[in-house]
């Protein structure tokens, strides 16, 4: 008999609280600032967009947060999530290495996208929301929350960046099919919107636009509605932790430790969703895995980007907060990872980060989807373009361990399936696929930059 | 806490062998005939197309016959699947029935497919084939035998019905990600592709026309290529089987017994898989659960066919068999259930339901999307086209027993996920979906049929 392939934690294995890092984290969190005033913003303003049981979330330094029971019932459907160990690929690799990956593609939404909606349309219902706002880049999002809110009983408006509505029409149909009316970003439906279609008529849009209209449609509802963002926010971060938290479990069934986790990153949910549980225990229980969070060379906010104040959108409406940016008036090209296009990076991340607590790398297209069919014909599983910059890093770390004839212990966070991407698998396959080398000019995103009095 | 939502085996709980019904049949076996004399096939006749190890199990009367080794270790990347009660569909149907649904989607190719995909693939593999055929309707099939060819170390030709081909292009890049070379059936490729185009230039295609052209490849390769078949055939429902036997384990784990057992057929492979082994339990342990078959109205082989001697397929290369069949030249309408549109039914599975021991019922397409759509904003799994079948009936059981008022349990198989099936999904959300009711003339069949020399 070979060795173990999955490890299956049970229903009463769930994880029962969240795990907040900002209760064992060395950086103390930036003020978030009004974007108007540019002063600490009062819990007043993000109630005008947020319902207040979140934003107590947002900035609790609680170390465990209780999951509620409704939420941990719709977990239920997916979850715990198995960790696979990737014998097939290793073997393929000729690697002394051993690589785990924590599978959230089997949500029923398809990616880890699930485990905040289901906990914010759950926050929303209860604080008496009948109807929530969202963008949506590649569709993991929107999908998982329009599930979530046909769950909860609320209804949902998506606004999708338009060059990924074009390239996924099916994620528009499967959002549909949950109940949720959505709409290729930049619309004609708001003001802003409305002034980006003015400038540029064919504007494939962003997610700073697309953050920027469902953040108007709440603020200008007159509280009917509330808006949900998929990633960067502390409480979002902190849903995700039980990805972590069942990894850690896991990791000790198969009697190893990741020397290195590693995740993908476009507002840093997922990475910090595995990661933060193994940043606890490097911070109090002397372990020492290795952080690594992977972004695009077409949008690298971490590694080529600035560390300072920046707005949240592109329309300056929503807070501004202290982050890695490519400057919020940023416009990616269209790499079909659209979940990785965002301008920034999560506040609490992008700190850690700073901290030199976790390391970060940018990986390009072309050999990241190359990593992502390699993965495809050992494993099976067809990744997501996102979760695919991950397995790139993993890849290289295995390769990196044959040659140096180490063993390692690896893990990384395969956080989506690909199967509504085969476009972007087709256009690789034909070689029509481009590689992009964003060039940052550092003093260009500083000009754009709000000016604050907080020395960043 | 509320009641346990997934039942969750283990890898050492993975079946270890497969379960033949032909070893506790009350049915005596029609023999199968060659298409040319007419007279009962002789090995060497089926070892044009088969490996002689996969025919020796067509025929066996084994009954268990063991899982080997490289096949587990394949299984073990989504088997054991999870067995999941439908709490929030029963909540919405307000029914006292229990709900279960065994999950065949988390395989890597998205359906059930994959459970015979392996077998089929290492079994040519030890019998030293080096590549290869087979048709695919909806596309599930063909994405199995493409991971499990890839997997095996084997080459692979897909013919791809034409229709399916159209409706789900992102099916085509999935099976080439994977590995295989895919062809839009009919092709010009085989003579009877080429006989079947010149007569209909846009012919939609069908899984005759498609099987004949994989087949016609094979048989004339000089033994380089051999066929593989998704379904009918007695060894593909033997490989099925490991659905029923996990899911006996876990509706031991609910502390429940099914009183029906609900599964889609188009070729009958899933339905049997989780059939047989509540059948067994029927046959020699005293159980009662009905065992129910879903068929579409648009191809109604069993509801409305004829139970006799006909061909597998439509260029009358394959042998002929004792099945349920609407005429070897039967081509269906062009309904979004690309799987179920094979004009014959497993022999194995045909000479069952004529004895009674398995029932059948048909239902059409637009009730049935409606019940998938009631199934994912319930359950938040998107399901297949083909499975949405078994669902409408386990629904309308489910209501049944809210009627009569009666607790009842009930059991069916989730055969594959819908991912690639939105265009359909589109169409029904849309209203642009028809139904279609084929009325069948008995007569007519019949004088297509072969005519042997062995009573039908």
């Amino acid at each position: 008999m070979s060795a173990q392939t999955r490890f299956i934690l049970q229903e009463a294995d769930l994880p029962k609280a969240w795990y907040n890092i900002l209760a064992d984290s060395p950086v103390a969190p930036a003020p978030v600032l009004n974007p108007i005033t540019k002063e600490p913003v009062t819990p007043d303003f993000l109630s005008a967009i947020f319902p207040m049981n979140l934003i107590m979330q947002e900035v609790s330094s609680e170390r465990y947060i209780d999951i509620p029971e409704p939420v941990l019932e719709a977990y239920k459907l997916y979850r715990p999530t198995p960790l696979i160990r990737a014998l097939r690929l290793e073997k393929a690799l000729g690697t002394p290495a051993h690589i785990y990956y924590k599978y959230e593609g089997v949500s029923p939404s398809g990616s880890h996208k699930s485990n905040s909606a289901f906990a914010q349309a759950f926050f929303n219902k209860e604080a008496g929301t009948h109807a929530m706002t969202t963008e949506t880049g590649a569709g993991q999002w929107g999908s998982a929350l329009s599930l979530a809110c046909q769950f909860f009983g609320l209804d949902l408006e998506v606004y999708m960046v338009r060059c990924s509505y074009e390239q996924k029409p099916y994620r528009r149909v499967l959002m549909e099919t949950y109940g949720a009316k959505v709409f290729a970003s930049p619309t004609d439906r708001t003001q802003y919107g409305r002034s980006v279609l003015k400038e540029q008529p064919d504007s494939p849009g962003s997610l700073g636009i697309a953050i920027s209209e469902a953040v108007e449609v709440a603020a200008t509802s007159n509280g009917k509605k509330k808006y949900g963002l998929g990633s960067v926010l502390n409480h979002v971060l902190l849903h995700q932790t039980v990805i972590g938290e069942e990894a850690l479990k896991q990791m000790d069934m198969a009697n190893e430790y990741p020397d290195v986790v590693i995740g993908c990153v476009g507002g840093g949910s997922n990475f910090s969703g595995i990661a933060f549980p193994f940043l606890r225990e490097n911070l109090k229980n002397g372990q020492r895995a290795r952080l690594v969070a992977v972004e695009p060379t077409a949008a690298p906010s971490i590694t080529r980007g600035v560390f300072g104040f920046d707005y949240g959108d592109s329309a300056q409406m929503a807070p501004i907060v202290k982050m890695y940016t490519l400057g919020h008036d940023f416009v990616p090209p269209a790499i079909h990872a659209g979940g990785l296009r965002y301008h920034g990076m999560a506040p609490a991340l992008s700190a850690l980060i700073d901290a030199g607590l976790i390391n970060a790398v940018a990986v390009p297209q072309i050999p990241t989807f190359k990593a992502a069919v390699q993965f495809a014909r050992t494993e099976g599983i067809l990744p997501a373009p996102e979760s695919a910059h991950a397995i790139r890093i993993a890849i290289d770390e295995a390769l990196d361990a044959k040659e140096k004839g180490e063993k390692r212990v690896i893990l990384f966070n395969l956080s989506g399936h690909g199967s509504f991407d085969l476009s972007a698998y087709e256009a690789y396959l034909n070689d029509s696929l481009e590689d992009y080398d964003y060039q940052v000019n550092p003093d260009e995103i500083v000009k754009h930059m709000p000016q604050v009095s907080i020395p960043a």
